[in-house]
C-alpha cells in the first residue's frame, strides 16, 4: 500500500480527521493527505512540531526516559497527535478539536509498524 | 482545597499516575505531589515542557490555531499530559506508560477549574 493510500485509511477511520502526514523529523512532508481545509496553517504547525519532537527526543535520552513515541498538542482549533516511525521519520494527524483523539492515537500506533515496512 | 489536596485529589483518580504538579510557565513548580519514584528525572522533563508549551503557544497563536490546551509526551518509560490552567501556569501528569491516559486528560480538564479559582 502506497504512503498516500495508508494515510488516507487512517483518516477514514478517525472521526474528525482533517489531514494525515508522514514527515521527517527535518521538518519536511514525504506524503500527507487532506480531509478538508481546518483554516489553521497546519503546514507551519506540523514544522514547528518536527522542531519539538526531536528537541524532546534528545531530552528525554539524557533523562533516562526512553524514546519519545508521541507527542500532542492541542489547541482550541485545532488537536495533532505525531508518533514515532523511525529515528527519521514520523507519522502525524490533525482532527478537529471535537474528533476522536483516543481513535487517532490508536491508529497511529498500529499504522506506524505498515508504515516503517514501507520506509524500509 | 489547597494545591497539594487538588494534586493528590488527580493522582488518586487516575491509574498508573507517579506524580502531579503545578507549574509555572518560568518552569517553577508551585506544588507537586509524588506518588512513586518512577525513575526518570521528572523534575527536568517537567521544566523542559514547561519551555515546550510556552513555545508552542507562541507558535500556534501566530497561525490562528487559538490558545494550546494541552501538551502530552509518551516516552517509553513514562507518559506526560500537561494542561493550560492560565497564562502563566499548567497543570502536568506523569503516568506510567500503561497507565490510564484518557482519564488523565480528563481528570486534567475538570480541575483546571478548581485550581484557577484557587490561584485567583
Amino acid at each position: 500500500m502506497s504512503f498516500k493510500s495508508q494515510l488516507e485509511h487512517i483518516c477514514t477511520q478517525v472521526e474528525g480527521a482533517v489531514a494525515c502526514s508522514l514527515m521527517g523529523f527535518n521538518g519536511l512532508p514525504v506524503e500527507t493527505h487532506i480531509v478538508e481545509e481546518s483554516g489553521v496553517d497546519v503546514d507551519t504547525l506540523w514544522v514547528e512540531l518536527s522542531s519539538v519532537f526531536a528537541q524532546l527526543q534528545r531530552t528525554a535520552q539524557g533523562m533516562s526516559a526512553g524514546e519519545v513515541r508521541e507527542v500532542a498538542v492541542h489547541t482550541d482549533r485545532l488537536a495533532t497527535v505525531a508518533r514515532l516511525v523511525n529515528p527519521e521519520y514520523f507519522v502525524i494527524l490533525a482532527l478537529r478539536p471535537e474528533g476522536n483523539v483516543g481513535k487517532g492515537r490508536y491508529c497511529l500506533r498500529v499504522q506506524s509498524a505498515p508504515l516503517l515496512a514501507e520506509l524500509s
